[in-house]
């Protein structure tokens, strides 16, 4: 059994980053830049006024005589010349000959004079040409995930179109005879399909596209047809099967593909039975089929290589510090990940209360749980009010 | 002026939430659900086996006579008597006759017969029926996210569609001669319009359907018109066009469409010309024109909107506590809302350190930001290591 930071390093060495695809401006969200994006403009393009006011000569004795208007997008064609002044509006170019904008509400106006009433500072007020950004400027930098500040920056950055990284595609196997698709009929002793569509939606939240393939029965012509029509995805994820009863037929199906097998059990609590290899150029990822090994195994190993594929690292998930409200018994070899509660202090520390069972097959617990908590292996035994590493949920795609 | 707080709940008073649609399991992540989610059956629908391994009755004497398989999906039919096993895997139904099941690594088998090895205790390594949910039971309740998980339990109470909240349509007005969309040539004196695209980035990633609207120039009537366009929409949210002077023409041309005017000042910076209003029975948010004042804007009241509209409190964004790195000097009447890095420490805890610079037009210095410093209106001065709210742009849709 190897452990989990080899496990996930053995995984992601095998990964390469997908190609880029171009997409619309407002498609990029929640994708990764494939390349830097540099601005095409000068943001301010121009010296502009930051408020509502006046472009003036700061030297000027009062009054000043207003020669005319400039409001955004329709700069002042003439230029300010002694003792004047031209109205300017948040974003409106400073005129030629001017040096400082005074604000509106600190002026008089009569007719066309104005008398500043309060003390000004010469330059106040104005935006200076690419105090924002110049062209040329990276603006976003690859391997950045586009969020919508980002893509705000893009758009002022004047591009419509943006290079990303293709989403990964994930294609996803459930085996077994006993399982039937989310509102099917059930037989005797079958149960519905659940792992594969919590999946797909932690795939999708992940960046990567799933491809829920076709349930295979217990067969390996069946798993083996299943995996082949796989062939183009950048990962095949399967779940269930891969355990040591004899009808745990996922790997002597993926065998007859001439999967090259890496590894197949992990020193993880809940998880044991996860296999990694390569199916032709296909990288596998065999996950147990209980719900709860399931959904942490794809936190822990998937995620990543999604990341990785995406042209990211690809990093182990980040924990955080919380305090236990319960005692925990000394750990065993495995590294444990114990489903809990997490609340929140005042302070804005977390305490963290694990679930009294903690069975992999409770898929209701695990919905419920708003993480969990890492017990490294032969991790001594804690007493409430320890500080523990804890996987939050919320911030892990859910 | 209001306060931030009045402010968001003048909005959020006026919102109802959207109706119900039925979408597909696949397309349910991310979205509200409308309805309590019930299970259609129990899970497990029997006494399973938890293990890999051999369903005998606990107090039967030494070897047991192996009378069967039962795979999982694939019941045995039989009973299990005196002195006889049935060889089980993960998820098999536990045969009638027996009370437990053995571990296949802790016994002999030779030929048809089996001896444990190990002591045993009666009813170990079976999962009971109804362990995880029984038929009827609210899985999911309404109102809540549907992150991977949840679609899991979805899916294992075996509903292939799912009722949720409508997304809120969120129609966005860029108004302006100066602004053109990404990509296009910008005149001289223009700027490229990045809020909207900020803008449905943020709707999106907070559950809404973003419709940019196509940019409306300086006019009455070209407002008017596109508001007009607006008019099945949940909300209409304009950026620009807000404050006071000449050339802020967005809440004239509402007014020409019947405007019922809420509020068009809060006491907040950056970002003081909020408007909200309602036009016809669209509710207005009028948001400031520069970007930084419009996307913090839209994360402190056009988010909770979003929320409200999909059927959830909508309540303000959680803040955090950070210690601070520098010195900052007493608020003034407006909370104030000061870009910062975060940098986390080994324990978890947060230090912000404020941009020396806080201008409202540097779109680039947003981007490059962490969160938000909230100051309170006559905040005092706080010095370095004292701990203040923050604002997390990671936990907020980006």
């Amino acid at each position: 059994m190897i452990s989990v930071e080899d496990a996930r390093a053995r995984i992601l060495a095998g990964l390469e980053p997908t190609g880029g695809e171009v997409v619309g401006l407002a498609e990029a969200a929640g994708r990764v830049l494939a390349e830097d994006i540099r601005a095409r403009l000068t943001h301010p393009p121009h010296d502009v006024s930051a408020m509502d006011g006046y472009a003036i000569r700061a030297a000027d004795p009062q009054p000043r005589r207003v020669i005319g208007a400039a409001p955004a997008g329709h700069p002042f064609a003439g230029e300010v010349g002694p003792g004047e002044a031209v109205r300017l509006f948040t974003g409106s170019v400073v005129p030629a000959g001017a040096d400082t904008v005074v604000l509106q509400e600190d002026t008089d106006r009569s007719g066309d004079e104005i008398t500043i009433r309060e003390t000004i500072r010469p330059g106040q007020h104005i935006r200076r040409a690419g105090q924002d950004f110049r062209a040329g400027d990276v603006m976003v930098p690859a391997r950045s995930w586009l969020n919508p500040r980002r893509i705000g920056l893009i758009a002022a950055a004047n591009h419509a179109w943006v290079p990303v990284h293709r989403r990964p595609v994930v294609a996803i196997l459930a085996t077994g005879d006993e399982i039937v698709l989310p509102g099917e009929p059930v037989g005797h002793g079958g149960i519905v399909s659940s792992n594969a569509h919590a999946l797909a939606a932690l795939v999708r939240a992940c960046g990567g596209e799933a491809m829920v393939l076709p349930i295979a029965g217990d067969s390996i012509d069946a798993i083996a047809a299943a995996a082949h029509s796989a062939r183009h995805a950048d990962i095949l994820v399967t779940t269930g099967g891969a355990s040591v009863g004899d009808h745990d037929l996922v790997a002597p199906a993926l065998a007859t593909l001439g999967m090259q097998l890496d590894f197949w059990k992990i020193a993880m609590r809940p998880g044991k039975p996860l296999m990694h290899g390569m199916v032709g150029a296909v990288p596998l990822i065999g996950l147990p089929g209980n719900p709860v090994s399931s959904y942490l195994c794809a936190v822990l190993f998937l995620k990543p290589a999604i990341e990785r594929l995406l042209g990211l690292p690809g990093a182990a998930p980040q924990s955080v510090p919380a305090r236990l409200v319960s005692d925990l018994a000394a750990n065993d070899k495995r590294a444990d990940h114990l489903r809990c509660r997490l609340h929140v202090e005042p302070d804005g520390s977390l305490r963290a209360e694990p679930f009294s069972k903690q069975d992999s097959g409770m898929l209701s617990a695990l919905a419920r749980a708003d993480g969990v908590i890492q017990r490294a292996p032969y991790a001594p035994a804690a007493t409430a009010g320890d500080v523990v590493p804890v996987l939050r949920f919320d911030a892990l795609g859910g």
